[in-house]
C-alpha cells in the first residue's frame, strides 16, 4: 500500500510499504479517511527525534485519524463494516499493571502510531483493537473525527483539573493545544477563560470560540489580567500548555488560594519551579500524558454541540499533497491551527 | 414596613410589620427588587410546617431575592450604596466547627429566611451579611438574580455530583428543581440529559434547554431510554429531583458501573432502597442540604451565557399582588414553572 | 484430583473429578495450602443459592485460598516455581469496558471461584491467570495468606471510605467481615472503632484487636456511646456490615456531619432508607461489590504488622475432614470467626 | 508578666513585658506549660526574618505550646478552667474568603505566633479563641500534647497525601519535621516507609519508630532503594521535608505511575523542576501551608496509641534556661530531635 514514509529526518516519501496485516478477534480493519498533523508529526520530519524516541527505520506518519470500518474480528460486537469511527493510537499491553489499574496510558509498553519505531496511520488502512476504535456520531464529520485526539488531551487536562461548574481558568498558550484545552475546560464546567499568548491572530481566533478573554503577554500582565476578572481571588485553575520554560515557571501567580494547576505543555529542559508560591497558595499541580478513557466523552460533546473544533480545522490537502503539507504545517502561518489530510473524498 | 406575613397556615396578609434591624460593620441593608414564591413558601403556606419546622408566630415569606445595597457597614470592602445584588438566605454561625469546615450550610445554627422562626424577604428591606451578599453582572437582570437562589440547589447537587467532562445524566423529576440541575449540569460538563417526569408540558419545555431527552416515564421506560442513549451502559450521573419514593427507590436502574446518585428531592417517608442494586453498580450516593459556595459561580456562568434561567420565569406579579401571586403558585398550571413578585418598577 | 463437591443442596463429596487445565502463557499452576470457609460458600452448601446464582450442576467449593506455585506460563515474570502464594477468586474479562476503566470488579462477565458455575479452590491443585496472583512476604503463614480474600472486603470497603488519619469510624457487625472491616480501618488511618452486634463474644474478641470499643447494641444505645465518644459531633464513617436491614435503616443516625457510609453487608431486601436523615448531614454513601487492587496492599499491611489477622482464625480441619468442617461452620460457635481447611502440612 | 522576647537579631532576652490581653466571649485563657523549640523560633533569632516576614519590633517567641485554661469567655462551652489544652498558634479572620471555604490556613490575615509581628507565647498566660483551644486526652503529657503543632504539619501532608492502606511511601528528610510525617503517613495508612536523609543518627532513631527502613542517600540511591522494596513499581507517596533543592528535584524518581508527591520543605530559591518526569507518571503535586483541622485528629491518634511522639522528645529545659535553649536548639546535636521549655512542673 501507499504511505507517507519519514525515511531519516527532513526526507519524507509518499511510497509503497508492505504491510502485513491480520484482522485478530478483537481488531478491526479500517479505511483511512482523514489526517490530521500534530506538531509531533512535524518534529520528528524536521529534526528525526523526540527525547529519548528516535527514528532510526524509516516509519509511517500520522496518528490523528478518522476512517471506515472494512473488517471486523470473531469477537467484535459493538462495530460493523460501514461504521465511520476514530480511533485512539495508543494501544497498551492489557496484562500490565498500569493497564489494569484503569491508567492504560502510563504504561510503559504501550504502542503508540508515529511514535518509533511504531507505523502511524497515514496509509489506505490500518488494523487497529476494536475496543479503541470508536463510532463517529452522524453529526460529527470525518475532519471534526480526526480531531478528537488532540481534542483528548485537552478532556484529559480538564478532567484533571477537577473543574467545577463556574471555575475561571487561565489557559496559557493559543496553540491547537491551548485551544482545545479551553474548549474542553468551557465544556467542563468553566465559566470563563483567560487565554494567554504572543500571537495575536491565535489570541483573536480563540476569543471568538467562547467566552475567552485573550491577554497578549507582550503586552499586558496575565496576573492583573486574571485579578481584574476575579476581584483579586485568582484563577480556580491554570493549564500550562505552552511548554514555554518561563511561562511555565509562572503558573502560581494568577492562582487562587486552593486552585489547581495542569501541566499540558513539556518544557524540554527542568523549569523552575516556586515551591514557596506554590504552598502559600496549597497548589495542586497535575500532569497528564497523552489521555485514556476520553474518546467517548470528546465525542459525546461534540455530538451534542458543546463542543464545536470547525473553527481549529484552517487547511485540507489530498494524500498526493502530503508532502506539501507537512511542509506547510512546519511553517505554519499564525492564522492557521490544524492542517489535515484527506485520503478518500 | 408593609411584609407579606404568613399568620397561620392558609392566612397571608400583606400589612406594616416593625423589624428593628441595624446595620452592623459586616452588614448590608438591601431594597428588595425581585422575590421568587419557591415549593417551601407555598408549602408553610398551605400546610403551616415543614417536617420539624412549625410556623408558631406569624412569619414573613419568600427567600429567593435580588435588590439595591442601600447601606454598608463599616468593615464591608466589596459593595457600595447602588450595587444590584442578590442575596443567599442561610446565615450559619461564624464559630460552629461545621462552619469552620467549609460546610456552613449544615450549621444546626443556620438561620434561614422563611424557616421559622426567621422572618423571610417580601418586604422593601432587608440587612443581611455582606459576606452573604453577592454584586450581579451588569447583563444579569434582577428577575435572574432571584433565580439564583432554586439554581443554587442544582448547582451544589452538581458539583456533588463531580460531574466529569462528557458524562451523561438522568434527571427524574422536570419541576423547577429538576430543571435548574439539568441546566447546572449541563454547565457543569454533562454532554446530554435525559429528563423525566409524567408531565408532558414541563417535558416539552425541557426538552427546549439544551440537549436534554425528554421521557415521559407514563409512557415510557426510563431505564430503556437511558440504554438507548449510552449503547447499554448506563447513565454516570442520577439526579433524583422529583421526591417521590417511587421514583426514588428506583435509581439504580438506569446507573452506570462506578455511577454517581445525588439525591435532591426529600420523600416524606424512608424509601425502599436496594442495596444489592447499588452494590453490583458500586454506586457512589450523595445527599444534598440546600448549598454553600456557590451563588458567585452560579452568578459567573450566567454572566458569561452558559446558564440561561430565563425561560424559567414564567409568571410575575406585583408586590400589591403578592396573595394573589401565592394562590396562582398554589394551583400552579403545567406550563409555569417559576412565579416571582417584583417589588420594584 | 480429589475435591469437595457441592452435588446439589445440602449434599457435600470429597470425590475425584476431572479437570482439564493447562497453563496458559499468562497463568500458573497452584497447589492448593489452606481454604478458609466463607459465609457463601456454607450458604450455597445449606440453600442451592445466593440470590440468582443458583447450583444447578455439580460444583466444587471455597475461594480464599493460599498455596504454592508449580509451573508458570511462558509470559509470567513475576513468579517461578516454589512461591508461596495467594489468589484473587475473580477473574474479569481483559477486553470489558469495566476492566479497561480499573473497575474490573464490576465486570458482569467476571468468573469467581464457587459462584455458580465456576468451579472452586477446594482440590490439590487450580490454575489461575498470573496477574491475579501474589506471592507472600516470608512473615506471612498460609493461613494468614487465605486470610487476604476476606480481609481484602475490609480493605476496599476502607479504600471507598478514604479515610483520613484520625477519623473515628463505626463497624455495625462483628462478624469476620466486621472484624476484618475494623482491622482494615484501623490500618487505614482510624484513630478508633466503635463496633456494634447482639453477640457479646465476637463483641468481646473485637475488643482485644485494638483501639476497638465494643457496644452491644441489644443493651445500649449505638448512637449514645458514638456521642460520648466524639462529644456529640458523631462518626466520620459509618461502614455497615450486618447484613441486618434494621441495623442498615440507621446507618445516618451516628454519622457526623459530612460522614461517609460503606453498605458491605447485603440485606435480602430493600431496606427502609431516611433521604432526609442522609441529606441534613450531606452523607456521601459508597457500596462496594467485592474489591479490587487491594490484595497487595492487604499483604504489605501484614508483612509490616499493621494488620494482624491471626486472632480470627479460630479453626483448621484437614482437607478429609472437609465435609466436617462445613458442617462446623454451618453451626459456627460464637466464640469461632474463621475456619479454615488445611490440604497440605 | 516574664517572656522570651527576641529584641533583634540574636539578641534574646527573658524580661518582663507589658500585654493587655481581655478574655472575649469566645476566648479562654490559658497558663503556658510547655513549649517547643521550632526551627523557625531558632531562624528568627538568628537572622531576624524569614522570606517576606522581619523582626521589627521585639517579638515573643514560642508557638508549639500546651497548658492549662485558667479562665473561659462567656460563649465558651466546650472548656472550663483547669483543662489540660494545646493550641493552634494561627488565628484567621472569620470573615475572609479562605475562612469560609474551610481553607483558613490560606487567609492572608492569619496571625500567626512568633510570627513578625504577632507574638508567640513563650510567656506565663496567653489569651485565645476557644475554637483553636483543644483539650488534651488524659494518657497524653503536655510535653506529647506541646508536639501536636509539628505533628499538625505531618498530618496535613499526610491529608494531603490521600494515602489509601497499604501505600509506600518515601519521606525525604529525617529532621523533626521529616519524623513526624513519617508517623502521619503511618498512623494514616502506609504499610511501610522509606526514610531518606545523610545524618546517620538520625536515620537510627527514624528506624525505631516503625516500619521505616532509613537509606543513606550520602552512600545510598534513593530510587534503587525504593524500587528494591516496591519490585521496581515505584513509590505511591513521596514526601519532600528536607527543603534541599536537589532532592526536591528528584522527587519523581523514586514515584510509581499515578503517585503522589507532597512538598512540605520551603527550598529557599526556585528548583529545578522535571515537568516531562512528572508527565510520564502524571504525578499529582501537592502543596502545603501550615495545616488545618488536624488538631483533633493528631490527639485522637495519640490518645488511642497509633501515634507515638515520645521519642522525638529528646531535650527538656526551664523557662529560667530559655536562652540556654535557644543557644542549645541553633547548634542541635544529630542526635537530639525536639528541644522544649518547661514553665511549669
Amino acid at each position: 500500500m501507499l504511505a507517507l514514509v519519514l525515511e531519516k529526518t527532513k526526507q519524507l516519501n509518499l511510497r509503497p510499504v508492505e504491510l502485513d496485516e491480520t484482522v485478530g478477534d478483537h481488531d478491526v480493519r479500517i479505511r483511512i479517511h482523514t489526517v490530521g498533523i500534530c506538531g509531533s508529526d512535524v518534529h520528528y520530519y524536521q529534526h528525526g527525534r523526540i527525547g529519548p524516541f528516535v527514528v532510526k527505520e524509516p516509519m509511517i506518519l500520522g496518528h490523528e485519524a478518522s476512517g471506515i470500518v472494512e473488517e471486523v474480528g470473531a469477537a467484535v460486537t459493538h462495530l460493523k463494516p460501514g461504521d465511520r469511527v476514530c480511533m485512539e493510537p495508543g494501544i497498551p499491553d492489557p496484562n500490565s499493571r498500569a493497564t489494569r489499574l484503569g491508567i492504560y496510558n502510563l504504561d510503559p509498553q504501550v504502542r503508540f502510531w508515529a511514535t518509533p519505531p511504531i507505523h502511524g496511520c497515514l496509509r489506505p488502512t490500518v488494523v487497529h483493537p476494536a475496543p479503541f476504535t470508536f463510532k463517529i456520531p452522524d453529526n460529527v464529520s470525518f475532519a471534526e473525527a480526526a480531531m478528537v485526539e488532540p481534542l483528548a488531551v485537552g478532556m484529559h487536562a480538564a478532567n484533571k483539573a477537577a473543574i467545577r461548574p463556574g471555575d475561571v481558568a487561565v489557559v496559557i498558550g493559543a496553540g491547537p493545544i491551548g485551544m482545545v484545552t479551553a474548549l474542553a475546560a468551557l465544556a467542563g464546567g468553566a465559566s470563563s477563560i483567560v487565554i494567554a499568548d504572543v500571537q495575536q491572530p491565535k489570541l483573536d481566533l480563540a476569543a471568538t470560540l467562547g467566552p475567552i478573554t485573550p491577554v497578549n503577554v507582550s503586552r499586558q500582565n496575565l496576573k492583573d489580567a486574571v485579578d481584574a476578572a476575579t476581584d483579586g481571588w485568582g484563577a480556580d485553575v491554570v493549564f500550562e500548555a505552552s511548554g514555554n520554560a518561563r511561562a511555565a515557571a509562572a503558573v502560581f501567580e494568577p492562582l487562587c488560594p486552593g486552585g489547581r494547576v495542569v501541566f499540558i505543555g513539556m518544557p524540554n529542559e527542568p523549569i523552575a519551579y516556586d515551591v514557596v508560591g506554590a504552598s502559600v497558595k496549597e497548589a495542586r499541580v497535575e500532569h497528564v500524558f497523552r489521555y485514556a478513557h476520553v474518546y467517548p466523552r470528546a465525542l459525546a460533546l461534540m455530538h451534542s454541540g458543546k463542543i464545536d473544533v470547525k473553527p481549529l480545522i484552517t487547511d485540507a490537502f489530498s494524500f498526493e499533497e502530503s508532502i506539501e503539507a507537512f511542509d506547510f504545517a512546519t511553517h505554519m502561518p499564525a492564522r492557521s491551527v490544524k492542517a489535515q489530510i484527506v485520503l478518500q473524498q
